[in-house]
């Protein structure tokens, strides 16, 4: 471990809740996660979060919060930043929910800061990922949902309500288009979120007699080549190219690294996501975009929460 | 006049080449525009502008380089930034001419700076205009092409290249859409640009005798009730819709400024892109921006190539 005191970090997303302590080195030496419950209430819901948090803590043996540098936690968005009141669209359980404020009770005496996951992916991929050293990097969760978090110019964008980033929301097909959780047709993450996608290939014929299939099982279906689940990740790849073509015009971009579930996937979505890319962004200045996976992989986003606390200095706005 | 030196605005556009005295207040005090000449080279070109330079400056009885505070000069994209060389989309004498360079041996010894005429537009709108005080605001000029530039916490945003900003090329219509002067399919320039309006509808049997007719003119007639011609400005402001809520949803914006020729046509454009924002930014932070024509009017990009100067330390980043 490294010498100075390890941040904890809380990545709560619509699939996974994670729960690790992360180093100045930029990786997790102890975590945990369980997958995000359904079908329970607000209370429910934060207790998981508090169970995971007390286990990761004691299988690391700290004590608080003597031995914590702080507490930074990825959420899903929307929410109020700052004061880290979290609404996150696809976790229906906490509407307005103080998650700051729970975990400064849960956890006192130390810093506590929230922001969006997709947010702290982008922080976790430039501070110790794909983004290292670059000045203008997008970061992106391709999961339950599809966000993002900006960095330009070498600073993280916050935008007029700490929301800047909602990458998943870029309109990509407005005319024939899926209608998105957030009310829209058409937005990138309409297509390209993992359940949106599994329910395309179900309504294509892909298997017709399990519901409850997942995102998971059709890219595991894709990488044995079936043809739904190929053409499904080819979807997904092609929405993702025309949001992050229009991405990358609008804020100049060098680096897009892509975390989530999805992005695990390889060339099954990025080969159709470059393609999309290169036929949606050919003003020269736009084409030098490179796009991969982020560097961090799964831990991407707990590694980003924990700079929250850990590189506060560059990444941390809020009060 | 402003007791401290004025600084002397060029805005060098598709439809037309501005050049103004701009004092402190913000307000051009002399100024003159031509058409921008077609059909010339570069040096042609270039020599418009310089005897549209000189023209200003013997009006406005001012020896360079004592009386000016320095030289601002909007263009259109792309270009290098900050070194100002410039291969604007639709001025095609223009392939990395290198106008910061002429415009200092024209004008020795004071500060010369170029940039986007778009992010000119932003920054006048930001000095001086709608965004005056907002932290993040975009600037558009609807013209010979749609451009535009990001003020984002409170700061411009550059980008790798110096060109961020571009929402013209953000894509509203990937399938059905016209393919735009960058190779791109659906472009919001391709569709909401002038000249594309006005090609669009002569397709559709407006003024069908007259190949020149320009937006002006359909403009003109969607004033008076010209149903062809309104509906171009509807499908003008439903592409701009789009492309501002992908905008709004990436970059978290307060204030969104539209200037440029057609923004002149208040309600006929503003009604379906007002419509067109609301059906396609429905998250709740997304829902409170504000989209107004330019403040300062045609003469925003002016003020705001004045304001790389007369504003330097807050909107000149460049060497």
């Amino acid at each position: 471990m490294d010498e100075s005191s390890p941040a904890l970090a809380v990545d709560i997303g619509g699939t996974k809740l994670a729960v690790g302590v992360v180093g100045n080195s930029g990786r997790p030496v102890t975590w945990g996660q369980v997958p995000t419950p359904r079908d329970v209430d607000a209370e429910q819901l934060w207790r998981t979060v508090e169970a995971l948090i007390d286990r990761v803590l004691d299988e690391a043996g700290l004590t608080v919060p003597g031995s914590l540098a702080g507490v930074g936690a990825g959420c899903g968005g929307p929410m109020e930043w700052p004061a880290g009141i979290v609404s996150p669209l696809y976790i229906p359980a906490w509407r307005a929910f103080p998650l700051r404020r729970r975990l400064r009770d849960r956890l006192p005496g130390v810093p506590v800061r929230v922001h969006n996951d997709a947010i702290c992916l982008t922080l976790g991929e430039h501070w110790r990922g794909a983004g290292r050293g670059k000045g203008n990097v997008m970061g992106i969760v391709v999961s339950t949902g599809v966000g993002g978090g900006l960095i330009l110019d070498g600073r993280v964008i916050e935008g007029a309500s700490g929301n800047a980033g909602h990458i998943g929301h870029v309109v990509v097909d407005p005319d024939d288009g899926p209608v998105c959780e957030c009310g829209v047709r058409g937005c990138a993450a309409a297509i390209a979120r993992g359940p949106a996608l599994a329910a395309w290939a179900q309504g294509q014929g892909w298997r017709p007699d399990q519901p409850d299939a997942s995102a998971r099982d059709l890219a595991d279906d894709a990488a044995q080549g079936h043809a739904i689940a190929r053409a499904a990740m080819r979807r997904a790849g092609q929405a993702l190219g025309i949001a992050i073509a229009s991405a990358t015009c609008l804020c100049d971009l060098e680096v897009v690294s892509i975390g989530g579930g999805l992005s695990q996937t390889g060339a099954l979505l990025f080969e159709p996501l470059h393609e999309s890319l290169r036929a949606h962004a050919k003003l020269p200045f736009a084409r030098r975009v490179s796009v991969v996976p982020a560097a961090l992989g799964q831990s991407a986003g707990l590694v980003g929460a924990a700079a929250l606390i850990l590189a506060g200095d560059r990444y941390w706005a809020g009060d």
